[in-house]
């Protein structure tokens, strides 16, 4: 068992830096594509052989030193009763969006087994295949929100702020139920077998750090403290976040995820005490390969005062990235952070 | 003559602190809309006589403490010979993108008063009628470059990101002859009479701060460095750059331009002995009068130890803003900050 990723997590000593990337089980990747030629998007992930399947395909393929669970973070929000719908190109999609009492009060909290339970036994089959161990996830309370009220992706997020600034009661109640349906969602992933577990917060850089105080980081700080009782790490990610590190700190993760806008020496500085993931810019990794080693070589220095650091991409690997390059990142993050 | 924003600029005192507001010659105004209803966007950036009216507007109506010129940032573009189209709901379109060296040297650097002189003419005429200062304006060259790459508007930026990744000496190449486009744009500007100007870098919160220093700033700094002999304070905006800001000080700029994402306390902090400009969100003008006004005033509060401060926004006001909230942020601006 290469327990690499969790012992960074932690911030014990490593042999060297481990090493994901974010959507590392997706569409560059052909053999993963082959597998999702056959299937809808929602379908892939209701269907746990075939998440097992494409959650491995980037460690067997690529080397990464952690699996984690294919899913979605809008399965949660579907199972609590919002019609999801993807279609191509265009993202997801809510056909009934959330903005007022009456359709929040349409929304339930499920029970995460009954709802859920093909993401139970996607963490249970893949326990028993991973040599790496598995992060579990959901979406943070915000992001989802975001996608609720707005009815899908958004470029300004208006109705989002809409209701924070004219009717804030509804905003809080939206984020308390969505609260408290990813407390049970993710109590049972590390019950079914997650040996760590990430929030994404993909949206939480649209708000001002005063905002962000106010109407996120309370929901966050509520869900990893339900989940101390489990002993895993918990990883925050607010993507776009550098201005609110000073609060994402306070969110009671053990490790923080930065996106590639900030120098990563910068970061550890107000991180402190902590270990944190990430942060190349996941387009460098077009870079022709020396330069990409530099470019690596220079981000493991510059972090190498940190408590613990899991190499990532700043956000997603974009689908059109060849996967060789990120071989050539894989093993230029294992090569070079040899001690 | 109310030179209360220029005196802000330059770190002097001032009776009160000045406000304007990005985007506030524009569709949230139903006056605005008016003379639109009646000509396409391209068209009204080309009438100086429609660009004068426009501009004026939230100096009569909302009280606003300087001008911006009516125009848009692509207008230089389309002068350097990139076709450009307007569609509704769509935002900006060059249908022939510049992804190689055939296409860019089809591009020109056009004389500026022949090929833009009704942006000249506005300028003219504008200094006849305003009794506030005239603030005029370009697309820094990243943020140019990405619509000329991308082909208007992204959401990833993956071509921009490729040719830098890829094919660098092609994209300093394209970077290179927008600043000489975007130099003679702007001195014409300050030979028309315009009395302070703006770059505006909407796109370069995309690039990781080591990226921004080689790809981007250089070009900011040779634009900025050709302008000081016309003695008028320069403003450089750095949408989404808060990680930026080390660097956004060495581009010449007599004032920084901040978006909402940053406490404006934090970036004084950062910005030492210059003027700051803006930064509350745009959609927190959507608050009741009180909180907004609370708000307002914890702003000033936080820009208190600011060498100069010209309140802002932290982006273009949204055109969803009713225009009585605006006046309302106006007035509570002029009154709270009285000294």
């Amino acid at each position: 068992m290469n327990d690499t990723f969790l012992k960074a997590c932690r911030g014990e000593k490593t042999d060297y830096t481990p090493i994901w990337m974010m959507r590392q089980a997706g569409r560059y990747l052909p053999e993963y594509q082959k597998v999702r030629g056959n299937v809808t998007f929602l379908e892939l992930c209701k269907s746990p052989d075939l998440c097992v399947e494409v959650t491995l395909q980037p460690i067997d393929i690529l080397g990464m030193d952690a699996a984690i669970l294919f899913s979605d973070i809008l399965i949660l929000m579907e199972a609590m009763g919002a019609p999801l719908e993807f279609h191509e190109g265009l993202g997801p999609i809510f056909p009934e969006t959330i903005r007022d009492q009456a359709a929040l009060d349409r929304l339930i909290i499920p029970d995460a087994e009954d709802s859920t339970g093909f993401v139970m036994e996607t963490i249970r089959l893949l326990r028993k295949e991973l040599k790496v161990p598995l992060i579990g996830f959901a979406g943070a309370p915000f992001t989802c929100a975001t996608y609720l009220i707005e009815g899908g992706s958004s470029k300004v997020f208006w109705e989002t702020k809409k209701m924070m600034f004219t009717n804030p009661q509804l905003f809080h109640n939206l984020m308390d139920k969505i609260t408290e349906a990813t407390i049970g969602y993710l109590q049972a992933q590390a019950r079914a077998g997650a040996q760590a577990l990430q929030l994404f917060d993909s949206w939480a850089g649209i708000l001002a750090p005063g905002d962000f105080a106010e109407f996120a980081l309370p929901y966050v700080q509520r869900i990893l403290a339900s989940l101390q009782q489990y002993d895993i790490p918990l990883i925050y990610f607010a993507n776009n976040g550098a201005t609110l590190l000073d609060l994402s700190i306070t969110s009671g993760a053990d490790v923080i995820g930065l996106d590639w806008r900030i120098n990563i020496g910068d970061a550890i500085k107000k991180v402190g005490n902590r270990a944190v993931q990430g942060n190349i810019d996941p387009f460098s990794l077009l870079l022709p390969k020396d330069k990409l080693r530099q470019r690596i070589a220079r981000l493991l220095d510059d972090a190498k005062d940190a408590k613990g650091h899991i190499f990532n991409l700043g956000h997603g690997i974009h689908q059109f990235t060849p996967p060789e390059q990120a071989k050539i990142a894989v093993d230029a993050v294992h090569e070079l952070s040899c001690k």
